[in-house]
């Protein structure tokens, strides 16, 4: 570590004086061999001023360095969250804004907003009841919304300049539907009374472009992206749809008791309902009971449509969806190497343009990660440094993105949780430890749950005169109970709370116990709305799963699938919205309880009074319940919607109450929804054959029991090294309370007698990691590739010049 | 092509004298080193005789020649069709039964066995009204087909000999089958009426053992192995069904008017169907009117179930399908390669261990394809023989299987069949020629036949007041019929009758404007049963699909699958039977119009007059017709339950008629369907991504205009070559008519005045080619470990010994 003081950065940037011009300039100088050099030199000491001193020179110099931990720190961050380089700020009133714009207070507005604009339609009319608003209430707080989404479009204007902003095409969708939302609130609130606003519709564009909703942008784009031979194989569909609607037509509406055919339009409109499958048979059966070879017909239609061109689509889906995903990959991949390409040239000093001191990246820290401890970004540059060189190289640095995230802990020197109790008390930790650890422990409690599941079938079967809340609590509950809390006591004290929680099953264990005992409380204390709690004991039996390996696996990669199905749900959900705020907008209230006469599907809307005996039944077709009445309505009805099964009901019954152009809603929204499944289906499909062929190609099993925690790291720290850290740190940084935890380290060497402590860092394995491995060879490719495009020639040449390379003749490059 | 007539085959086979010992004596042979080779030169000098002199030496020498010519042409054979080895007939008695039994009298006899029986459910009871037979009929005629079968199971039994015969695990259930089969005919016809026989639903065993029902058999296989995976998944998923059944009946049993969740059975009952969703938003409408927010119990079981949880079963049934392609494809492979193997050892002679010379190829070919000609043969051999050199090596000899399905031709001299013609006359076509394959005219009949398209849409949608076949034939469609028939008269004498059904496009043009030639004349003489081929006139418009490469693409491929699709179908079919045989007697007239009352699902069931102001209608339910009373019916019914949607109504109709353990049938029946039906899915996606993976793996599209037609080969037959092959076939077989082919080549010659012929070789790419392609690399390993593992140690030290090579070093062979 022989950092001097008066290390010179390579490049400066974002000078108060001159920030354009040197911005400018430092571009031009990656471009042009080693014209940045000079520049650099001529900023470092600047000429317009009084003649510097050594003391000012290295104030001055101390500043450019902290501008330069700050870009760095930026081009990392922005490396991270994939945003492009073309909006980097590149000024200093630029990075006022951008750093007020990037944090979590700010995106925590952002969210609130967009989440407070969409949440405004529960209260406008059509409201749910019980959280109805005044006009002027809702207004007002939707145009608060408003003007809280006009200030951070200021702020964006501020950080990316007017040239970039209306160039950034997002942005400039949201800035148009922000002033139509903005007309629409304020005439609502002059008039006092909400109007057709089908805008509405437009809301989640304001969530959607929240920082936190990056997951559901990137579903967005890769469904658009999927589009195009979707609807090529969409058109096929239509395409045999409309010839057998034809034909249809010829062959069955001279039956003049058969509805579904006796117009074109209906013949279609049929034909659509059946690729579904929701009006099958019933749209056969008048056919078919004329003439029993009309079956033909539907069968060649049904094996055309539904067994083939729908498999088709999915195989075309998951065919692109399979591309995309590799290469959104890539471009991740891509645009992250060229992050730390920029940061490392900005944290490379003049003296040495080939490597990073800690220093310099403790300085980066310090701004890419301020709440991380001193410790923590000592280890993590150890962490880097895998050569154990002074400094860190280009290529220690690539794997800045692997190593960011690692948590970091010292090895325990003993095993368990309580080796440093007093020996009686060990032994018999000891024991209970060795106990829960047995396979005998482990099967008895499978056989206990396995008991329990068929007890609990037998003890719900018996009941079979209908369930009763109020009836006492069965015996066999408080049984199985009381061995389950036994069970999660004895792996609690025998495992050490941190090793327990540390797995997914036994937190899974843990919670569902605890359930039950508050379901006993809920029992035994008599409060009727949580008594749902009760029934959530057979999820016990969930444990079964884990002894084979298959269900394991199957388990663990839908926890793996959560975040992602959970991204997926949210943009079905943004989908669901807008529709929702159309049907509201034209279908609110148009069915109710004995609708709908004058069409084919009147039954299911009927809600009579049938006597039969001397008993008076209500007779009732429920459908008027799947209504759009208000937005949780329609969220149920659309959800029955995309689960398709007799969609058409609700269609009809609308129709019937409107116009026959109300099933361009319902038909596009199957479109919609099939294609957001169809992707869903893919994503699951590609991810489940990833990990199989992931763990064949690796021939291991994904999570091997050593490194099911993840991701880990090793570091080592010697005495000598904490020490001269300590110094560095107080030397750049002398605010204490940040060295606690280097201070910690030391403490807890002295502690332990030891000239040396380990750390392990670790981290979950995600998606990325799995990709790297799959990817290997293709990976090496890219980085050869991009390296060729990318790599300015200033900084070659300036390395070359530096090491005395010469340049590489034309053969060697090919 | 130095081939002399004392040439000793290597090895011997099928000696009449004493045929047990040296076939035992080959294969030992072929075990230890060299000593085949004694023991081959030993039989042919048989000793206990008379001494041999050089005319009978040359006879037996003739004769030893011809049974190995035999013998290779079984080993192709069933290399070719996957029979495993060890039913190779092993004396001649074997051989004239295996001769016997590999016809395709022989196997015509089988199908048709097969499917008489198969048929024969038609009539009997409970038959087609129209095909009844007596009972003694139907069953003379099955104790008929049973003694056919019984026939083809004494010949296998000849031909695998009794210890073989018993280890055939397929032949034996077979046998078991028939022998039940029998008792059973036998007592009905006693009896004179049918007893309940399920066992009839075993009968396509009968069909599925045949030998053109290879690829059900292949499917059947292919679905047994992706089972085990499969039914895990589904445990997973009767797991949570059950789970949530006993949540379903907690929640839902108080209220009284839910009738889905009142006792623990429905409950699993109704969660089943939900997984189907055919009886979804029903079932959830009960307990929704109560409680809104009973919703999320149904939506986080469907979220679970229907879109988790069966994705995953396809994802791990398209996974494993994968693999069960890849391992079917190397087992075929590499079994090929070892019947090419074993062909090679026969063919090649003790003079010359290392190749095939003519002579003994056309002996081969005598065998293996009797009816080819001496022409094709020949050309085969040079198509194979790709070094020129006078014999055919081991790697030439592998691949045979490659070239042995191309149909041969000359190469045209000309472009055009009407070269030849008078000047004018060419010139005429010649012009048709040009018209007709101008982009112009393509075009133009692209826009004829959309305006048609819009044409029959317009007429249609304007015949709104309904459709009527007495109508007069409409104009247009006597114009655009013109037109078409116009363009297929043109395209055929331009491009010629060969060129033009060459394409499977113009076929479809030319089938579709047939049939609507035939609809006019129907039209015209008023033939009312075929007026529906008129309403085929809108499948022109399929056309329309070939502008577009992606369309060609998907329906090319649709075409590719066809024969694959069809076997799956087929394999439905077979599940079909079985089901429809067992769903016959079981339910058979248990269901008819107004049964079921005390059902929930009496409605459909129901057909009353009902009297809606002055007008007396018959309300239908129309489900009484998806019943079980005659095999067409049950498999309509059966279809219907395929498609699922309603399918509960079939089934909670039969079991209010009958017990509620049918329900156990029809649950069956789904999951068995599921099973086929993923399988489907699976192999469309498959085969799509395979397709899109083969074209960007080879950077092509895959059917790139110069090899549309498939594989081609080339080879040039000069004359001298032609002369002296022809001589050489004289010698061996001197029957004059297979010698035509090649005397027509020598008069081509002659008559061109040109003194060589080039013939192209040509078949249909398969998916085997492709394949090939696609798993290029690892075929190569493949091929290495099996020579590794399969190389007979003789065959190495008899070649080394030949050849003076010394044996292979270990570091080398390493």
């Amino acid at each position: 570590m022989e950092d001097t003081d008066d290390d010179v950065p390579l490049i400066l940037t974002w000078d108060d004086a001159n920030s354009g011009l040197l911005s400018e300039e430092t571009e031009r100088g990656d471009e042009n061999g080693g014209g940045g050099y000079d520049i650099v030199n001529n900023q470092v000491i600047p000429t317009p001023g009084p003649p510097p001193n050594y003391r000012s020179h290295n104030a001055s110099l101390q500043q450019s360095w902290e501008m330069n931990y700050q870009e760095a720190a930026i081009y990392l961050q922005e490396g991270e969250n994939n945003d492009k380089f073309f909006t980097h700020p590149r000024n200093p009133k630029a990075l006022a804004a951008y750093l007020f714009a990037h944090n979590h207070l700010f995106y925590m507005m952002e969210l609130l907003t967009g989440v407070l604009l969409m949440v405004l339609s529960l209260c406008e009319a059509p409201a749910v009841p019980s959280l109805r608003l005044d006009v002027y209430v809702h207004a007002t707080l939707e145009l608060l919304a408003l003007v809280m989404v006009a200030f951070e479009l200021c702020m964006k204007l501020r950080w990316l300049g007017f040239h970039t902003f209306i160039r950034h095409k997002r942005t400039m969708v949201k800035t148009c539907v922000l002033l139509l939302q903005f007309v629409e609130a304020i005439v609502v609130l002059i008039r006092q009374t909400s109007h057709l606003r089908v805008t509405r519709a437009l809301r989640p564009i304001f969530l959607v472009d929240c920082r936190y909703c990056g997951a559901v942008r990137r579903n967005l784009r890769q469904i658009f992206q999927s589009l195009p031979p979707f609807i090529d194989i969409l058109l096929l569909l239509l395409f045999f749809m409309v010839i057998f609607a034809i034909l249809g037509f010829c062959l069955f509406s001279p039956n003049t008791s058969d509805p579904y055919f006796n117009t074109l339009e209906n013949s279609i409109v049929s034909l659509f309902v059946l690729v579904t499958t929701a009006n099958f048979p019933d749209v056969m059966m008048p056919a078919y009971s004329r003439n029993r070879w009309s079956c033909v017909f539907f069968i060649v239609y049904l094996s055309i449509e539904l067994y083939f061109i729908m498999n088709l689509l999915l195989a075309v889906v998951f065919d692109t969806f399979n591309g995309v995903e590799k290469m959104k990959f890539k471009s991740l991949l891509l645009h992250k190497r060229s992050a730390i390409d920029h940061a490392f040239q900005l944290l490379v000093s003049r003296q040495r343009p080939m490597g990073v001191s800690l220093k310099q990246f403790d300085g980066l820290m310090r701004f890419y990660r301020p709440r991380m401890s001193s410790r923590d970004r000592f280890l993590t540059y150890k962490a880097l440094n895998t050569a154990g060189a002074p400094m860190l190289s280009l290529d220690d640095f690539y794997k800045f993105y692997e190593v960011i995230g690692l948590k970091w802990k010292a090895r325990r020197s003993g095993e368990h949780w309580f080796d440093d109790l007093p020996h009686t008390t060990f032994l018999i930790f000891k024991g209970i430890n060795l106990l829960v650890k047995s396979k005998a422990f482990q099967y008895t409690m499978y056989v206990v749950v396995a008991v329990n599941g068929v007890w609990i079938l037998v003890e719900t079967y018996m009941l079979n005169s209908g369930f009763s809340w109020s009836r006492m609590v069965p015996w066999s509950y408080i049984v199985f109970l009381t061995i389950y809390g036994v069970e999660v006591l004895l792996k609690l004290t025998g495992l050490g709370p941190l090793a327990y929680f540390s797995s997914g099953w036994n937190l899974f264990d843990f919670s569902v116990t605890v359930f039950a005992f508050l379901g006993l409380i809920t029992l035994a204390f008599d409060m009727e709305p949580f008594y749902f709690i009760v029934v959530l004991r057979p999820l016990q039996l969930l444990r079964l799963f884990k002894i084979k390996q298959r269900y394991r696996n199957v388990l663990d990669t839908m926890f793996e699938l959560f975040p992602r199905m959970a991204s997926l749900g949210l943009t079905l959900i943004i989908f669901y919205y807008s529709f929702a705020i159309v049907g509201m907008e034209f279908f609110a209230d148009v069915v109710y309880p004995n609708c709908c006469n004058t069409s084919t599907v009147a039954d299911s809307y009927r809600q009579i009074n049938v006597t039969i005996g001397n008993r008076t039944v209500l007779d009732e077709g429920y459908y008027y319940l799947n209504n759009f009445n208000n937005i949780l309505s329609s969220f149920v009805t659309l959800f029955e919607l995309t689960v398709v099964n007799n969609w058409y009901i609700t269609m009809e019954g609308v129709t019937s109450m409107t116009t026959h152009w109300s099933r361009l809603y319902f038909m596009t929204f199957y479109i919609v929804t099939m294609v957001v499944m169809t992707i869903i289906v893919a994503f699951i499909l590609d991810a489940f054959v990833f990990r199989m062929n992931y763990s064949r190609k690796n021939k291991e099993p994904l999570l091997d029991p050593e490194d099911e925690n993840g991701i880990v790291f090793e570091a080592e720290v010697s005495r000598d090294e904490a020490l001269a850290t300590l110094e560095l740190y107080k030397k750049t940084c002398p605010g204490l309370s940040s060295l606690n935890s280097l201070q910690g380290v030391l403490l807890a060497m002295d502690r332990s007698g030891s000239s040396s402590l380990v750390y392990l860092g670790r981290r979950s394995r995600t998606k990325s990691d799995l990709s790297m491995k799959m990817y290997e060879e293709e990976i090496q490719e890219w980085y050869a590739e991009y390296s060729r495009e990318n790599l300015p020639q200033s900084d070659r040449s300036l390395v070359e010049r530096e090491l005395d390379i010469p340049p590489p003749c034309p053969e060697r490059e090919s």
